[in-house]
């Protein structure tokens, strides 16, 4: 890690120390810099210093948007709201500042900026492999066991999406105890590799969900009693 | 399932509709009488009227407990107590009411005590191989979102057990934020086949268990960006 980097994670630890959200904790993002830094070996040119500080700030502004209960704050334009005085005290450049922002902006799906420089496609990228394979499989649990969801159940996807979700696939979910992973996985995991932007970030991705879609497999054959 | 069963299942459901606990609701209660009706076929002479109403019944005082933050209440004594003026009004014997009454106090593990009938027995040991696989999977991290604890992370066990368990393996979690997955399994959940009881429990264990065993294996290699 650069040595930029390194300042810029002991500010963020002690952002998210007291965040109530296991799957949006410092793990997470020292998790999505490892596997930042893994796509960006397959591409040419990048700015590592721009990479790695916009990872590190991507979800500086989560715990804003979790005690929101009017669902208004976006994190990811919280967090490079909050990322500029950070970076300004760091010595970073304006071009850079910018660049920075741009990328913790758009590497939220539901944010309507689409990422547009390599680093941040890479940024965008290895956040949604987290939700990918045996840690979003983690991950997805701990979100159904916060919200009280439930663990598993096949559902009618077109009446669930309807009722629950505003008739958008991509929608808010209105009643969390009524999401659950079989549900997730069948209108948004499983098609995530066409909606990421690297190539090595969609090959990671096919291998990941295969394994999530044989542990769902089996999940659904315990349940059942035949295991 | 026998028709004082499904009588029994329809109070239950109501009981546990507002638990707000996805680890331990109706969904797992059906899923341990799944695995206790198989587990029953390779016994003799089982008592499946004893056997269905303990399993229905065995976790009705766990809202209770949840709710009591003295850490006082034990929801099986709790839930052995509730059960009786239930299997009451459904006119069951008395003796099969102490019998069901026997099962659920021993069906935990930390209650002080041991299954005796063959009916406690398999409660007790399908109960636990909820704890195994891709459901044990499911429901720890479940628990893990909910107490805003780590998910995944190797530490000293000695030195951590000493410091948040009281010094003893099977202790009371003291602060649940500090607790994650491997430790769960490295003090619990690798040594469960040899507190079960029945030998069709012991060969699903042992095989859920290598399940679980990779599947961690697999999580440690993502969250070092190796896969």
């Amino acid at each position: 890690m650069l040595e930029t980097s390194k300042r810029i994670k002991a500010i963020v630890e002690k952002m998210l120390k007291e965040n109530p959200d296991s799957s949006h904790d410092m793990d997470h993002v020292m998790r999505v810099l490892n596997i930042a830094k893994k796509i960006a070996k397959s591409e040419n040119s990048i700015n590592m210093e721009v990479l790695e500080a916009a990872t590190l700030l991507h979800d500086i502004g989560g715990p804003k948007e979790m005690n929101d209960s009017s669902g208004k704050t976006d994190h990811a334009v919280e967090s490079a709201r909050m990322a500029k005085p950070i970076l300004e005290k760091l010595d970073f450049d304006e071009v850079d500042i910018v660049h920075i922002q741009e990328c913790i902006i758009s590497h939220r799906y539901k944010t309507n900026k689409r990422p547009k420089t390599i680093e941040a496609k890479i940024l965008f990228d290895a956040d949604k492999l987290d939700s990918t394979g045996a840690i979003g499989i983690a991950r997805g649990f701990c979100w159904v066991g916060k919200n009280n969801a439930d663990i598993y159940r096949r559902v009618d996807i077109n009446k669930y999406v309807k009722e629950n979700m505003g008739g958008k696939m991509n929608g808010r979910i209105q009643d969390k105890s009524k999401h659950n992973t079989w549900i997730e996985y069948n209108i948004k995991t499983k098609y995530l590799a066409e909606k990421l932007y690297t190539k090595t970030a969609k090959e990671i991705c096919k291998e990941r969900l295969s394994f999530t879609k044989s542990y769902l497999k089996r999940l659904e054959k315990e349940i059942n009693g035949k295991l």
